[in-house]
């Protein structure tokens, strides 16, 4: 089959899959973990061959461990998929209900979004999450992974296809891509596909961005900034820039540049400095910065470049507006923090600072869907529409309008002859 | 100016939007409505001047008519401004609170989406609804008119700008693009402008969603159903057939597609051929349709057309299923409505249908936003992600997360020093 026929199979069944009632969907959900556990040496047989394969093929350590697929971490996902279970069902809930006249009721319900394309890299264990996501939202699902997961991929997919069909799930509400190619047309087929999440690489992302006219959900770039205020305790200060930049350095909502206001930089600098040198990040600092400690300079490029590494960009500022101005220039939307003891001066930054994430007194790492309590994260969006930082389950929900009549006309207002009432309707679940 | 310069004074001016309070945006929206009143006759002149220009380039009447902007359309657009002026302001609403721990509480609070691009055709009047939407919402708009409207646009902008002066809204927040090359710019421009809304004939729709990486709102097509079910009243199935294909033909939620059960064609079809002839409507039907009346045959381009005129499609369906299929492959996902009797075909259409507003038991003349009650109507979209349907103010509005720590640091949960909360709050404001 070629890939506009999967996709149009994958719409078809979304359309069933919007019609699952909870238990269903959940009595799914326990088929996977139950299969999972059980299949769990087919799993680790599969893992392996993709290991050594990748081994042979010299891929970098990170990457490895990103593909090792181990009990731990099927561990994780089953509790992943149980603590998914235990969520509130997001369909079919009403989220406005207005008599609009006697016996014309008008319903917004929340409803799934359709086609969802989960485009990732290596990490087999994303293929689970997402997957299982989808299921508990009523979506459909493409999967694309990293070719060098190819084999986990295989025999994860059929797993859980497997469970599906034990529980009465419609045909085809997953289906997994297996070629580059596929890549490409999923990208363009924005007829069948409503929502790409791509999880992956900046640059991967970004290419993904670029290349569909589908609705993509995700970040490219994390450069997550942390101003240090005139107006501030210089000890908290130091615990939030050492948490937020060294805390875990190769994830998005980490530390990248740091600006400090130029009163409280010469207290400031030399104790971070050597906090910084101990625990081996590298500073490269502006003129100013590089008058009162001795540090790397660092040029325009390093404004607007995401470490992921044990790296901080420091500039001084004179005040707390051209700190904003500077994140909104060379900050990616992501997350950003103001350590300060003003109100006033957090409450300007909290709201001038056009950021999907904004933090007073605490680290950037904070930026996370687990932590923030949404019960499961689809990913980290800095889109300025539809759904903004961490995104749980309501990522993947849109909603339809239902008007129910009783033959009611349009004429009849237009001529008069009745009047709207648009009287609130206190409303939990549709009446048959 | 260049057009990126433009667009970047707007982006600045959409921060300090972001932080207006309510009475300085409802003392702006009073200042336009006076101005309007009181510059009444520099805005009459300028439109004839425009009409006058537009009959000697023989535009068509239809447009002739939306381009006219009288003393009708001024009380019109001003009554719209003093509801806007009652409504609840979108901007600040604690959408969720919740407690991570002591002393750390975050807050998902509603915010404007930043830059709203505006491109329209003739209609003088989407100017000042569109932007004066922007303004209560806390958003910068660049507006782009046709060019056949221009006097009117110019002079209505320059009013509304002098109004936002007297009332202290921030420089730049509304920008009129003048040239036809601004809209190419304008699509490029997505480092500034968050989202674009286009008002205008399909075509143009079209043509702008193809041609930016841009969010787009709205909708091209709007090719709506009625289907008739087998279990139906006849006489409820006229009367809304009837008012969704006639009540008004030229607008985006009327009918173009009559689906009708086989069981029931026999009966409906001829009393339904009688009530069109004397509307001047001219019906299309399939094989099976002119088995029953005599009417011109349809041909497969016309399921996927939207007449906007008096002309109906009709094809008889054997089935539910075969109805939904229909609507899912052929429709827009604006629009669609199923006359029933049964709960049970009810339920199903509402549930499998893939559009933004399904009707049951009424005309399809009602998707819109006052007939809602939406207070206002930013356009109606066809998406399937942030917005569906008639869309309010609401489409004009994202959120941020604010989170208020007190020196908290993400190493003390990691290494299991402290523990989350997560503690729904009972917050409707922040507090200083």
């Amino acid at each position: 089959m070629n890939i506009t026929e999967l996709a149009k199979n994958a719409y078809n069944a979304s359309l069933s899959m919007s019609e699952l009632k909870s238990s269903r969907k959940n009595l799914a959900l326990k088929k996977i973990v139950h299969i999972i556990k059980e299949k769990k040496d087919d799993i680790l047989m599969a893992n392996r061959k993709d290991l050594e394969i990748a081994e042979n093929e010299n891929l970098s350590k990170p990457l490895l461990k990103r593909l090792k697929f181990d009990e731990e971490k099927i561990q994780a996902v089953c509790s992943g998929i149980d603590m998914l279970i235990q969520l509130d069902d997001p369909v079919g809930k009403i989220l406005k209900a207005t008599e609009l006249d006697q016996d014309l009721e008008l319903y917004k319900i929340s409803c799934p979004i359709g086609v969802i394309g989960i485009i990732f890299e290596s990490r087999p264990d994303a293929l689970v999450q997402i997957s299982t996501l989808c299921l508990k939202s009523g979506n459909a699902v493409l999967l694309k992974g990293g070719k060098e997961a190819l084999h986990t991929n295989k025999v994860l997919a059929g797993l859980i296809t497997d469970a599906g069909k034990m529980a009465g799930l419609p045909d085809h509400w997953l289906t997994l891509l297996e070629t580059r190619e596929d890549v490409k047309d999923l990208l363009s087929l924005h007829q069948y596909v409503n929502l790409i999440i791509p999880r992956g690489s900046n640059e991967f992302v970004r290419y993904i961005m670029e290349n569909t006219k589908i609705p993509v959900l995700g970040h490219a770039d994390g450069i997550c900034h942390v101003y240090i205020d005139n107006k501030t305790d210089i000890d908290i200060a130091l615990k939030i820039v050492i948490d937020s930049k060294c805390q875990y350095v190769a994830v998005c909502n980490a530390l990248e540049t740091l600006l400090v206001h130029a009163e409280v930089a010469g207290e400031l600098l030399p104790r971070l400095k050597s906090l910084l040198d101990e625990k081996g990040v590298e500073i490269r600092g502006c003129e100013k910065t590089r008058d009162i400690i001795n540090v790397k300079p660092a040029v325009e490029a390093d404004w607007g470049t995401e470490y992921l590494d044990t790296i901080l960009s420091i500039k001084i500022v004179d005040s707390l507006e051209k700190a904003i101005d500077h994140i909104n220039t060379y900050g990616s939307g992501h997350t950003d923090a103001i350590v300060t003891t003003s109100s006033r001066n957090a409450q300007k930054f909290m709201q001038r600072v056009d950021s999907a994430d904004v933090f007073i007194n605490c680290s950037t790492r904070f930026s996370d869907g687990y932590r923030y309590g949404l019960g499961a994260e689809v990913g980290i969006s800095t889109n300025k529409i539809h759904a903004r930082g961490p995104v749980g389950m309501e990522g993947l929900i849109i909603y339809k309008w239902i008007l129910l009549g009783d033959g009611h006309i349009v004429a009849d207002y237009a001529e008069g002859r009745k009047h709207f009432t648009h009287k609130p309707l206190d409303r939990e679940y549709l009446s048959e």
